[in-house]
């Protein structure tokens, strides 16, 4: 039995509150037991510099935590001046991860912005981060297919993550919390298509490592997760936009 | 009748969830019509040094928006490496508009940090975030007294604030929404105590100007918002904390 | 009787030195007793991008200090490689404050740049900054006026500014010094126009508060010292201007 | 066949030149085919602050490219006065698998800096980055070792790094140079220990995504792979040092 | 015969006014023509880290321009976050130049701030600030003597500085203007001791080249200028400290 | 006798070797005794925007160190976030020099960026700077005259460096190492072109002096040394671009 009564494959309780926000195209707030994520994606007219001129879009993320989201506050990075290597890692890795699942060529020249900012953290931030922001970008690309009339739908797969470990007593997790996190021996990150293939993989040996048979124990923790946060996804999302994903899907 | 509808002298709906946090020592979401502030008070054990071997506490404030709080997403401060002129403005206005109800002297060589994090803006960003901080800082404070049996309750006196201004049409409104507030000639921010005395008056021209007569109506739309504000503090705060405001303003 | 021997509505005495560099279209030193700041107002050919195509002028201003320009040696802004919360506060102010008795449509597309640097502080900095900084930049429009044959003068109305405040001996005060300021109760900025409105009130208590009497008579005492500056500045302008200014005010 | 003539099993040829530079405790040039890296490993005689007082050494990690390592000239990152989120990742991960394999509490309060210069980059540079500071470090723990006489040896086992990836023709190959880095589909680095346990896996689907089975001969290649290194590494370290390591890694 | 009329080895008009500032140990405004260098010397009571626990003293000098102290205004290295190479190049001059001619020793764990703060320019900034900034220091470290009574006067030699330079006519002239300078094919700065010793020489042909014969030509003429502004700076600093320096030149 | 047994007038052993990296245009590793340097001419197709639509090419030039190049580790400069004064002072400098012996009319609207990596660092790395630099440029702008057929060759001339001093004992020496450099009394640096004419001249007493007759005896070491070093400049660069830079030299 795991520090908070759970199974060790069993996930946190999982909410995902769809329109959280009036300004965005679309917005999630999603919960993960005490995590909470505020993801809101954003479309521009334009892409980057250096995607000019190609006739595709771009997606790319920023995250954040309120300074206030620990336990202890930790400062806010615009008084730093800087942004964190953590920081950096993690945004890089979402907008990686949901260009994996968008047939970018459709949606012309614009890019996506997802905003990631946690409101309160018990591990997981990233996962999270990731499942939240899938839904937050398919609730803004579906409104923009359904305002320019796309020549097709452009998301492509679902896509979620989540965080699977081995604890000190060499117990295999799904979902760890904060207070797990902290003490385990190995940790990953998986990311996932809703068809099963890995987007990312993401496991560290912390001052520790592991052997192949625990890579394989952990995959499998991984996928088992995943499926039900797939499902959390399409009941958020709800009808309509899952039939124009597993449309897009099948081809 | 105004853009959504109310009087002239009409607050925008009031709520104050307290305690929306789970690692600070006091935190409220204020929502003030569309506009929405996640308000939280930490309590660290020293002081910034300037302060050293005073004695005293102190308070400061930080405030920031999420990227999407605002029709068109506005780049992060951590993004730009540095936080602009108006929040600037907006964080010292906070912790000294906060340090005139609280005595300093009681709460000994500790800072209260006070974070207003802007999750949906709709003006009166700044009003909001000093109405609801002074509810988390009521309840970090209030806690404080009860771990550490401080010889008095710190806190002299209520605290809100709200603005008032005159629009195109010469018509002196309060509580402006972001709409009147894009518009108008002048805009006024007012921070009172529950005694009724002020604390800061900011009021300015916008390429404009305004005579003595039009600020006393300003100040009186501003009093009769106000009053209205404490009702709703001393409603979330509760009956034990109000009891000992009450006392200490007194004296 | 005050530290330096004046009564309560007494200004410390007035400078302002014409045309006191060589390479600015305007500037002056101006003298506020030890308050001493060169004002110097630059026109350049273009607005900021936010403006352009509306075919309006724009004017903005940077406040410095010398790092000796107080009694203990203050660390330079461009070494901290960051502008102060304080610095940003007092030059938002300054740009705002001037630009509301311009006729910014009269300009074209150009930007009054305005730098206050401060040599010598004794207390007033800010309002020294805008009283000063009205005439420079009256010089630089006058002869951008000359140049350019506009088609009406650009000012429409004088500016200054003054502080008044209550002391902790609870006396209301005209234009505080350092000395004065540092214990005062209440601070009060006034920014006025020739014609008696007000462009910017800032009164602040100073971890204390003012009553709405008190406020009353702190803006009386303001105008009192406004009167006289609005002199020293039609001195320092002289005829010519001064008729060109009063033109524009009649209508 | 692939664009340099290799099998796709086939490491590049790989130099380690020990004692590169005069004054650092420990340091390789390393070149995997036309990648080198010059790695420094530098000892400080104390911890950083939150580390203090445990008893216990710390290993870090810096990385950066001369600005003509590569094809066209990138700016130095002191130029642009922030260093990039690629940087930060690159950085992070040498030190954490660095730290994989060294005992810290016997080395003491000491940190280890380790600094991975990369004079000419044509893919797989953070991979040699790993495998060049690791015979870095081990010098310069050796000399330590030797002048301190350390309770026992602090390095407990080998540790190298390769990448392998899936070519856009499906074929899985080891080592990827730039050319074919940047047209595959998926790209994984592995860090490994010299007994056969991951440190650090992270695989990438570049705007693609890939299946278990995939993801079994990426791993199966890269421990091809990685096995030679220990070899070049044993080679390059000499019999005592390895007769050091090995007796560690019995126990 | 020059574009201001002087003669090629005449000086522009020299003006030092000293005590300039209320606040500073030591101050002057120095014109050299129309450049016009306000030179503020503080005492710090600590040296910096690296020079702690030598029980010698330090001088360190920091140099700026107003943004339209120049015929086009230049920003601000506040604004802009960094100070610009020649801002470092010039401090750095200054700062080593007065360490040349002051007993460290004497003056114990103490720091001389020298601020060079141009407030008009028109060529020779650097040249003016060290002559101004020589006298501002002098004062300082005079009213230091008086007060601590030091076991010796710290300064030991006068020190100034002047540029010559050879014009597109090939025309040795002393003294630069702004104009000159901007011609000339080489500029020389020499900074030299009351005794005619040299402290620094910087020489530098701008995309030209210089003799050897060409070089004594120019160092006779900075001699000639130099011997001229030791007699303002004795004028300057009164027969009191001129005797205090002369004594201490003498052993 | 010197520290490292040389003659006072002997250089440390000299080692050009060209075409170091395989990206840039150009390239050496220079060795000047223990100080090396890489140098990395690379070719842009444009000019900084003060530049543009002159017709004329712009030389500019970068300077690092690897952090333990020195006898104990130095911060990175991109880690600090700032470039220090020393290092802008050092790439004004190579910038400079370069530029007085390119005609830089003849290679149109490019840029050749001047890359110095000091790998190690034992004293004098300036000056191997320019001249490892200068044969690195020469390369580079070698190749660019050959595939764009420019009408002239466009180096005018050689150009090295090299330092000379005076030791604690009065003794003047050239080409001095760490060891001796931190102890001089007087450090100066001389940029010569082939002709033997002065570029840049850069001496400076450390709390010292130097007078007349010590600064010829300085620059008749200079001399001597550079003489050498243009020996192995044309031996680097070969018969063929030493036939092209003569060429242009009598003209």
């Amino acid at each position: 039995m795991r520090i908070d009564g759970r199974e060790p494959m069993q996930l946190r309780p999982i909410h995902i509150e769809t329109n959280y926000l009036m300004h965005p195209e679309g917005s999630v707030l999603i919960s993960v037991g005490n995590t909470k994520v505020i993801c809101a994606a954003s479309i521009e007219d334009r892409v980057p510099p250096f995607m000019r001129g190609e006739g595709k879009g771009w997606i790319t993320a920023e995250y954040s935590m309120l300074p206030r989201a620990t336990e202890t506050r930790n400062i806010r990075e615009s008084s730093k001046g800087k942004v964190s290597g953590r920081t950096m890692e993690i945004q890089r890795l979402i907008g990686r991860a949901l260009r994996a699942v968008v047939d970018l060529g459709t949606i012309g020249e614009r890019t996506v912005w997802i905003d990631c900012d946690v409101i309160q953290a018990d591990g997981g931030t990233r996962t999270a981060s990731i499942t939240g922001a899938f839904v937050a970008m398919s609730l803004a690309l579906n409104s923009l297919a359904e305002k320019k009339s796309l020549a097709r739908f452009p998301i492509i797969d679902y896509l979620a993550a989540t965080s699977v470990g081995i604890l000190k007593d060499n117990q295999t997790v799904l979902d760890l919390n904060y207070a797990e996190d902290s003490k385990a021996q190995v940790d990953m990150n998986v990311v996932m298509t809703g068809s099963g293939e890995f987007v990312e993989l993401q496991g560290t040996g912390e001052e520790s490592t592991f052997s192949y048979e625990q890579l394989q124990g952990l995959l499998q923790a991984a996928q088992g997760g995943l499926v039900e946060l797939f499902e959390y996804q399409k009941i958020a999302l709800g009808a309509e936009i899952m039939k124009k994903i597993e449309e897009r899907r099948k081809k």
